[in-house]
């Protein structure tokens, strides 16, 4: 099956990595091209723009950052939706508004495309280990399709429902990821401070219990040691978070804990931490 | 080995049936005597105060609520400390303030007696299945004396110093999973009310990403249906996390979250639903 990939970050290159590694024929394009060089030593042809990778493929998957870099992609001047043909499914894998996803959804339908959104949980060692859980939104047989591609990125697909479900999931997803960041970055810098230095023995013990979590398993020996190299940026947490207490706003539900995250996100990227990964959040509990 | 065992509440029943089943010589007490019952049928003996279950004993442990529970238990009138031989090792493995825990542990050594603190972590899923973490202060000599019991009882036995420590880890573990609880209790608020309502679907698909946790994994669908039994009363979460924000608050260390998380038990508590789970955080998102 021929794929176009459009966004090789953090997520996306491990993802068309995986997706070469299964045999698929990929044509990839990233806005920094540098970015393709990898992968097209390793097989895949190389796109100018997003819709010069659409034309031959049965299936474009777009892996941006946020709603307008997706919308630009698709429906820009050099977009996916001028480039390819009819019947071309999109699957659309950045976290975005799901107000965004159906609108971007209903026009790519009025070209005679589909599209699912499919936003991923698992981090990138998910995305590159092939075990991310994808949050699926849009129409089962469009689904079906794109199964053997989903099977090659993740080992969880979950249809949600109609077109924007999968990013409603996404953004519960990022309010509980979130909130666990903060209640691991907080606790572990509260240990530090209290002399439980030993992260060989701190880590273990509290994994063991009721205080596990992916957050504390894969992030936690940062938060001890203070070092927190990307991964996760902090301001894309934020977008994402922006997102969620959007749309629970719109619902008339309040969200106590995503709000006051949010206050620590966005005095961390003030004070010029956004180089960080989102395991800074300890520095919050630390007193900055 | 004989051992005293006083305190049979939801953790420490099936923690003695444990170690009966481990074939320890038991002597259980409870200041609700009915509770000794089904251990009694089981082969324990009955103590009628805490002194009782002690002068035979080589190991006393003691699993009550709050550190004026304790200092009655071992220092009242029919206490243990008046009770038991010198060199008993009591192993107190309630969840107190790490002071309370040192300044016990002097008052029994001025007795001739050893003390562990030694709480523990895994719920009463952990305290059944004798999967428990167990965090311990004190001497390392005294916790290989207790190594048997402690294998009965738990899965992970950590050491992390001298008396008071074991608190001090219990403490940072509470911190992060009442953050956690909330986390996952906000995100799933608000999945329940944009619609997500499947938790066949929803639990199990965050649970493969990054948003997995105990108290997702393992109360998530209490969350998801609205329903709370106990489980894990709010007001002993409220207990451990005023422990632990004390204990911040003498190190400097500021806890936003903990603080919020506090604020939100305290007006659970005033609106009269102490008697739920602490998974009832949810209605906090829900807004009441």
């Amino acid at each position: 099956m021929k794929i176009g990939f459009i966004g090789l970050g953090s997520m996306g290159a491990p993802m068309a990595a995986n997706l070469l590694g299964a045999h698929f024929e990929l044509t990839v394009h990233n806005r920094t091209r540098s970015k393709e060089e990898l992968l097209a030593e390793n097989g895949a042809r190389r796109a100018p723009d997003p819709g010069a990778a659409a034309p031959d493929a049965e299936i474009v998957i777009t892996m941006v950052t946020a709603d307008s870099d997706v919308e630009e992609v698709l429906f820009g001047p050099k977009g996916v939706a001028g480039g390819a043909r009819p019947g071309t499914l999109v699957i659309d894998m950045s976290t975005i508004a799901p107000t965004s996803a159906r609108s971007f959804a209903n026009r790519l339908s009025q070209r005679g495309m589909q599209m699912l959104d499919a936003p991923v949980s698992g981090g990138t060692e998910g995305a590159e280990n092939g075990t991310l859980s994808i949050f699926v939104g849009g129409e089962e047989s469009q689904l079906e399709r794109a199964r053997p591609v989903f099977d090659a990125l993740g080992s969880t697909v979950t249809h949600f429902g109609p077109s924007g479900s999968g990013q409603l999931a996404k953004a519960v997803n990022q309010v509980i990821v979130g909130g666990t960041f903060l209640a691991v970055a907080e606790g572990l810098a509260f240990g530090v401070e209290a002399g439980l230095t030993d992260e060989d023995k701190l880590i273990p013990a509290l994994s063991a219990g009721s205080a596990s979590s992916w957050a504390l398993e894969n992030r936690g020996r940062r938060f001890v040691r203070g070092e927190y190299p990307l991964g996760f940026r902090i301001s894309l947490h934020r977008k994402d978070l922006r997102i969620a207490l959007q749309e629970a706003s719109r619902l008339g539900v309040s969200l106590p804990a995503s709000d006051l995250l949010l206050r620590i996100e966005e005095a961390l990227i003030e004070a010029g931490l956004d180089d960080l990964d989102l395991s800074a959040l300890t520095k919050a509990a630390r007193g900055g």
